[in-house]
């Protein structure tokens, strides 16, 4: 549910998205990646909602354990399908998380 | 729906939370707060989705205006009445946006 994170400093990546209405064969792909995701150094947790706009957020331990899983090959294949198939829109923003409190965890 | 931001860096708060099962009076309160959040200096835009597990993005000009809106005397009450009535738990992260890119926007 909530990931847990270490200290701060890490690194963020907040992906906004759009899914067009015929999303034939996405929800086994996001399943996929986030299981490859979560195998690859450096990743530290992600969480993920999704009503109208799809909000996935993933954390990782530097910038260059984000540049590395962009660069994969088989989330470069879904990135593809990702523009062809599925997504309207997408935002993908990238930052450093400088604090963090919780409540209740 | 996806926020439109300017060109980074920009600044975000990312508030992941789990509510408990009753949460009377929350929706009027988060309607609320995203109102008025959107009328502080520095506000830049916001983001929600929520299943299980909800997430919030919203993004503001700089570290401060963050500061000023935590500090605020109405999302001060809301804060309280987060941790009495409705939150289970939750997360806040901030973070400095560094880079960005889109597709369909």
């Amino acid at each position: 549910m909530i990931a847990q994170t270490p200290t701060p400093p890490y690194y963020v990546v907040i992906f906004t998205s759009v899914k067009n209405e015929d999303d034939k064969g996405y929800s086994e792909m996001a399943d996929f990646m986030d299981k490859l995701a979560s195998q690859q150094d450096g990743f530290l947790g992600i969480e993920t909602a999704r009503n109208d706009l799809g909000i996935t957020v993933s954390y990782w331990r530097d910038a260059d354990a984000i540049k590395k899983w962009k660069a994969h090959t088989d989330h470069q294949m879904a990135q593809k399908k990702g523009k062809t198939d599925w997504y309207k829109q997408y935002k993908v923003r990238i930052a450093k998380v400088e604090r963090d409190y919780d409540f209740g965890l």
